[in-house]
């Protein structure tokens, strides 16, 4: 049946594209309270569409202190029929630096069959094709081959802060069997792939201290420890010449990649030389291991920023007191986030020398690495789709990021969840003249359809094994 | 004749503190352009009251774009006698930062037998002392002991940027047989002190790159360079677990300390222990050397700041591609600015790998360290008034910090130099609630007209041997 559905899309295709158009005006920029109209509108709108294209108890989650969540249901699948829940988000980064943008951020512009729009890629395109889908098989059939719920995160830009509570809040709407995500994932372009899994993150901010004020380097120095100096032999404890990290503890549970995961992750080849000549960079990192391989399958230790002293104009003779870090850490499976974050924080107590006073800020933990199990029917469903769609078995791959939504859902609802999403990796998401391809949407308007359908062909049964 | 000179100072003492205070009123900020009032405040003052007090040719000497200085001149004693230049500076450091103040920074608020002010200690103190010093010479004995010429420069707290070309145009004017500085030296306190040198700088700013754009940390983190781990790794190579500069070549020129130099170190003797605890430091430095030896007689490397990546609340998983830092290098006799700064410069690049590439901004060379010859009459001079005074043969000591005239005034005009400055190394200077103790005021303004009284008593003849 998706055929009917894929048919109506292609004709409801202008439309589609100017709804899509309107939601990107919005300024939905969740981070910052004078956005707040923009982020209203955007809700507004979307409570306004869900409850047009007929889904069921259209409302918003609240969220203590943040952002409410967009959530509307359609169960007329019933109960043998997989519950899906469907991922989107309806917030936006922030658009500066203004100036570099080469049309307005919020004024969606098309060029090069390209949508130029910050929040285009990331990710009201994809949330788009989701919502649209849903609604062709409630317009042209009468109904969806699965239950579906629609989840559309208002903060997902600022790190969901409020989502943990917001799902507590409402676990029995939220139940469901499973989390498609129009964030993340590589369905588009012409090479089939299935992202299935991501790296964790944890984090660590500290401040380094070695006198109780700054002092005049030429009174002092020589004689007493400068801060900046006391700072850049920490940071160099953490990684070897080749970038490998040498913190004691910090991988443990990552064990080393079996055969299987080396293969899975060959499945899909990168352009080493390309991928370091897109970003003006020389080949660096762990040569025991490919760079598709360092940065999705191997943890890494990166300071974020790092700073001290005088940094104005000029110069300023001054010995400082103190020096700053912002560290993430990114986890792979096996790796437990608060272990890993803790084993850091050893590292840098431990390499402290006499006289130099680190003080810790942070919040205990962090998100665990996702993996959707080589059996899981979404995996399945996703692979049929796309082998038949592209002719090619997909390549399998995960995301060197991190999304948390995927470890959260499993964690606090047991769901696995798969990245479905349109964006592609080069439209520069989170930077100015952010862009979406026209294409990507004509093409997600097709794969949704087929997926939700091959997904219905699945007895929900196939969802509740208990492994 | 210094008696009648001392009595009618005195007698004036309240006069003279008001003219102080008013002197101090005029925020006189040289680096801030939104002080240009009130460096013109304190000219004028400082041209109006030299005419007042009977120098001649009074005058402003005007930088092609910097702040001009204040300049008088009385020669009445005539060429048999030597003639002075007395160096004082009218500009001050920014107040900044404000909230810390406890009384207005232009607004000298007398508390404890001290004056609270910005730029009280540096330097409107001692360049007062200087100026009625020689205005009560001439009004009691109608004359100096020595030929006078006042230079009162704008420019010092931002390193004197025009002070090269404004001696270069005025060379005539300031011919002098030597220098007496109201800036620099230890006249002040119960342990007499002779401040006879100085260290020498010069000065490095570097940014580091390694790749042409930041990145999102989870897509590269593993596989890339880190700007901020590879400034970390450089600036860690500058010194060894002890501070000492391990950079090849930085100390050529300087020598061992021979033992000539470290007893004369040891005359002021420092307690270390008080030394750190005033800090709240640790001991630090190469052990070989006393503190002071360390902070006047050893040469240094410093960081004044570092920075790169996101600093601002919160966190962002940036992998950055940039980071910069400000050094500075103190330099001890025998070092060449050009040559130390070269030496850091290679340093650095040859511990860059392959694959971070640096630039440098920097003015080429810098200022030699300074010391006043064992023999030179101005020492003689300056030890006798001491020793008289305070009962007890001056120790002698050398400044960690550069006072760049003494070092462009004996380069560029072949003379030399005593700081005899009555400010004390607790005032915090440059920092917030800057004090003057009115002690000093008063010790200063007998310790003046003993001392030119005594150049006084030295023929011309001694100060113009060539050695």
């Amino acid at each position: 049946m998706s055929e009917r559905v894929a048919q109506h899309l292609a004709g409801q295709r202008e439309a589609i594209l100017e709804r899509l158009l309107t939601l990107i005006r919005f300024p939905s920029v969740s981070t910052d309270p004078a956005f707040a109209e923009g982020m209203r509108g955007a809700r507004e709108f979307l409570l306004d569409r869900l409850r047009v294209i007929g889904m069921q108890d259209v409302q918003l989650l609240d969220a203590p202190a943040g952002q409410p969540a967009v959530y509307g249901a359609w169960t007329g699948a019933g109960p043998d029929k997989p519950t899906i829940m469907i991922y989107g988000h309806y917030d936006v980064q922030p658009a500066d630096p203004l100036e570099l943008w080469q049309s307005p951020p919020f004024e969606p512009t098309l060029r090069d069959g390209r949508i130029y729009a910050r929040g285009a890629s990331d990710v009201k395109g994809s949330t788009t094709i989701a919502i649209e889908t849903v609604a062709a098989f409630l317009a042209v059939e009468g109904g969806c081959p699965v239950n579906v719920k629609l989840f559309l995160e208002g903060e997902e830009e600022v790190g969901s802060p409020s989502l943990p509570a917001l799902i507590e809040a409402h676990r029995g709407l939220l139940a469901a069997d499973a989390m498609l995500s129009a964030d993340g994932g590589g369905a588009a372009g012409k090479v089939p792939v299935l992202n299935i899994g991501c790296r964790g993150i944890t984090a660590l901010q500290f401040s380094l201290r070695t006198a109780k004020k700054d002092a005049h380097s030429g009174k002092v120095g020589g004689a007493m420890r400068n801060a900046l100096h006391e700072m850049a032999r920490l940071v160099a404890t953490l990684h070897d010449d080749d970038g490998r990290v040498v913190v004691e503890g910090f991988q443990a549970g990552a064990g080393p990649l079996t055969n299987a995961l080396r293969v899975e992750s060959a499945s899909l080849p990168l352009d080493e030389p390309a991928w370091y000549a897109e970003f003006g960079a020389a080949p660096f990192g762990d040569p025991a291991y490919t760079v598709r391989e360092r940065t999705t399958l191997r943890p890494s230790v990166e300071v974020n920023g790092m700073w001290g002293g005088y940094t104005g104009r000029g110069g300023k003779t001054v010995t400082p007191a103190e020096a700053h870090a912002k560290l993430t850490m990114r986890l792979v499976p096996g790796q437990d986030p608060a272990a890993a974050q803790a084993a850091v924080k050893a590292h840098l107590e431990r390499h402290a020398p006499n006289g130099v006073a680190l003080e810790f800020h942070y919040s205990p933990g962090g998100t665990r690495a996702y993996t959707l199990g080589a059996d899981h029917p979404l995996r399945a469903a996703a692979s049929a789709v796309l082998r038949r769609e592209k002719g090619a078995e997909p390549a399998v791959m995960r995301l060197g990021g991190t999304v948390p939504i995927t470890t959260l859902f499993q964690e606090s609802l047991g769901m696995d969840s798969l990245m479905f999403g349109l964006a592609s990796a080069d439209e520069d998401a989170h930077a100015p003249n952010e862009f979406f391809r026209l294409s990507s949407l004509d093409e997600g308007l097709r794969l949704w359809p087929l997926l939700l359908t091959e997904i219905g062909r699945m007895p929900a049964a196939a969802f509740r094994r208990t492994s």
